[in-house]
């Protein structure tokens, strides 16, 4: 079944890994792994917009998986997947959201994202990534669930 | 470290989900997890290439999942990716498959394919897909592993 907003919010918060989609000048999509945090940003006067927070830490990357910086520069729009996959097939579900990705070399922003990342990660309190963060302000949620949501 | 083609082959044969990005017309990203079976095409005369199928099955579907397939006719460039998270770090790894994506609606490819599936999930023998199955020749593997491949 389809999961409405607050659903998959709730599955989203609590995963640990997500991927990444972003787009080529060339319209060739580019997928990686992200560990990540969904925080929410005061958008002007209006209520919080989601917020999916992801840094470049230190973990390898090849140049190529700055391929991401490089995209998102070019063209801001991503979209993020969350899964659950079970041989279980009742027990499978996803979630996405698309939005418009932003790179915070640095200041508050970014800082804030970091502090969201490390209460998530303890690996983050001991090395914090050293790389730009990427910030998602979210425009659409999908989501489906096998099971109706708990 | 980065992980050698036939690493990624051997991680991306034992995985039972990945997620497939395909781009819009407008250049945004689009992103599904699929079921897939990782199998070979006789590409001419030369070596076999390797080739990701999957198919549209009677699990749920919004008409909006179907961007896949609307994607993938207007622009067959695609990305898939598997990935395995741990909260221990040094077991972390992935494996993103760049390629170029066909639609087989029919025909001896698609029955192969789907065979491939259904060897792979029993779920598959019960209830094969009767929607149209993705191709994808794999153009390029890339993938990382925190670990040495075993």
């Amino acid at each position: 079944m389809r999961l409405a907003g607050a659903d998959c919010r709730r599955h989203v918060a609590g995963a640990r890994v997500a991927r990444l989609a972003t787009t080529d000048h060339a319209g060739r999509p580019h997928l990686v792994p992200i560990t990540f945090a969904l925080t929410a940003e005061l958008a002007g006067e209006g209520s919080p917009a989601d917020l999916i927070v992801t840094a470049v830490d230190q973990k390898p990357k090849s140049t190529t998986d700055l391929a991401r910086l490089r995209n998102i520069r070019a063209n801001p729009a991503v979209a993020v997947l969350c899964d659950h996959y079970s041989d279980d097939w009742t027990r499978l579900w996803w979630v996405r959201a698309d939005g418009t990705g932003a790179i915070l070399a640095d200041g508050n922003e970014r800082d804030e994202a970091l502090s969201a990342l490390a209460a998530k990660y303890p690996q983050y309190q001991a090395d914090p990534p050293r790389g730009p963060v990427v910030a998602i302000t979210v425009t659409r949620w999908s989501g489906w669930s096998a099971a109706p949501p708990r």
